[in-house]
């Protein structure tokens, strides 16, 4: 059975040393979503262009989050990001509710992969779109998270196969 | 129309004034969830009793993210936390897979409500997990997340009539 | 003469102990800006229609910020701010310059007052703009930035007798 | 006409890709300064040998916020500096108010520039002599805060012509 | 016997609910020292006259720590602190080492104490002081650290009958 | 005498210039421990297979403050931390009282060493047991805390002669 890295012999949580990995190019692609009643999916909508833009606000958010990784994750390494990138694509669904997709792309170059850095990136960014919409929409579901890509790295590349959006 | 709350005359992002808000009792519940392999559940399970306690690890970073949601989360006040509490709850799903459901609940006194913080405590505890399993499987999947109930504070109580994993 | 309060009797310096203060509402508002060249303003204004929205950006970054000066100022008492907004204002200088006028407003119900919040916002703010555009051009300034008024507490109220950038 | 870097394509704001970028020494230089009637002035230079140092406290604070620049500003990539100075002088203006300029010199070996890092380092450090001196001075004025000179990377050096205080 | 009270009924951690405690004044003091050579004794009392003030950073790194508290000390309540100070007494051990005593009082008025406020300013004062000086002598050793007394709250105050270094 | 390198030419304080260091394997392991009566032993030692595991909190806290160093130590520079474990163990003093012996190590690849990391990695797992325990008794102490040794590095390697505690 494949074993979890994160302990050490005494059982006890340890961050992995990687002093001996070497430093390449890697990326990370995350997805998460939220989902909503139209009335705040035509709120956002028609608030970029007439009075303001949520989703610049969970863009922001979102990136800065990705920085914030290694504080908030308690085994995560360190790594020295070197970009970050947010898209959105919006959705509707067949219960008359409206999903705002989140991609959330991660880069470094160091000595691991930077799959919680994306994670977290879109988490954050889908958390922030409900803090600025639940004054008129509290029963908005958040998820799925996942991993959708990374490169680089001895673990070898990973792809989900589609988008579980899509199943 | 129900109107965002979250943006200035200018159209532009604000930290809503709670100036005048009262000082209450406040309790809000959130719900995450991630869903893995049969052999990452048996690592879990396992681990605890022979080598080490991937739960453990999660739990304290659920409760240590409640602390920073304001600092990652823009619009969010911040307030004194007054309790945290995070429990875990395993279901076997027909699709061969387990899941992991956790349930995050946050007290405070104070002038504005704290789903945002169970939120974040219930999405960073999903994210540890991931984290400490990944080497494992990269295919796990985190959520639905989202706010099961709250009490206290003028916009009344919340509570979704059930939750999402029962559907 | 008026002697500062941030030393101890061994001439080392305290945070300076407020239990005793009253909690009040109190309210600060500070002023910074920064002066860009004609491509720099055009890039902005422009942009916010076009391309994206470095305001949008900056306005973000200076609500984070208020949040962040008791971590950032050594002396500064951690206080729940309530609510935190951002105004900006451009102005054609006469030496071909465009200046933007950034004005931050802090509110709190506490025992100390948010002077330090609302200069740090303003610096943030203004700080995230130089970022932003410094690929075009890095001579810009920023500044100058001081308090325009504050109100609640003990020390009474304080407002300037005209903006700096008025004379 | 030059343009923005940190726009993604549909118009959103990303933290610019530096992966490609080589790793080399850069250094910047940036200054800031505050200006106080000549009460503060004396209450400063005085309490050196006497009481305490608030220019020690400023000094520890501008350098701790050098190390904070990624955390507040949003699309800056975290770096490890190499290296933090800040050096004070002392001006009498012609208005009887004295100017405490101050010079915040940061160096790295990375893929990006320190601007960020000095500009932020010299507005903290301002902020701190602010607080420190506001119980007996609210009127202070910080700034001008500008980019001095840096060097290393690709897009070249960069050296203003002079101080803006010597204009 | 007495019970830990920072776990659930599961066996696992959480932050103890203290929405029901009252809010009175509150205040710890906690020792810690740090025990070096004479060599070292004579740099930093010396440095202080002539060259730089060792002990002025740890002062800054105390106050700044007891505000971090909550964020790395895992179950503690984040409280509004009202008061920090340090002070610094030397003393020749027989051992011909030097020891700075530390000692930390921070205050607050909240719904639970300032104990491990009061503790993490000594121990963040101490390391700072090692850092500093490890250049020249590696072997300095910090501690004891204890608390020394608390007052208010419900579990009553608390006194140590002696300090440790006077055993 | 040798000096210290942490002041500038005008005595102030500054991070030092390692721009020109070398990038090498660095280790180091510092020593921290915490002194408690036979009660809070029994509870600690007991709650492992009953009710719960402090030490699995204390040794997460550990590790999360071992990210935070550059952050809480003023002149310490920001480093990848590219590993860190702690262990535990227990020894029963003549005075009845249970001593926790807790060591943490810390790597990294980088241009400075890991000592501050080490030693605060081992007094924030210190300080987190006291939280933990201090319902049941406040007169525990911590420490001594020191270096054990390390390497890697121009100033060569350290090692302590013996533990502390075998004295």
């Amino acid at each position: 059975m494949a074993e979890f890295t994160h302990f050490n012999e005494h059982g006890r949580a340890k961050m992995v040393d990687i002093s001996d990995k070497k430093e390449t190019a890697r990326r990370a692609v995350a997805c998460s979503s939220i989902q909503m009643s139209k009335e705040v999916y035509e709120n956002i909508t028609e608030l970029k262009n007439k009075k303001g833009d949520v989703l610049a606000v969970a863009q922001v958010a979102g990136i800065m989050g990705a920085k914030q990784t290694a504080n908030v994750i308690p085994m995560c390494h360190p790594i020295p990001i070197t970009g970050v990138d947010l898209t959105f694509r919006w959705e509707k669904k067949e219960n008359k509710q409206h999903e705002l997709h989140i991609e959330a792309e991660v880069k470094t170059k160091g000595s691991t992969g930077v799959e919680m850095e994306a994670l977290t990136a879109a988490s954050i960014t889908a958390l922030t779109v409900y803090d600025m919409c639940k004054a008129v929409d509290k029963g908005m579901v958040i998820g799925p998270t996942y991993l959708l890509e990374k490169s680089g790295g001895k673990s070898g590349d990973f792809k989900r196969e589609k988008e579980l959006s899509e199943k």
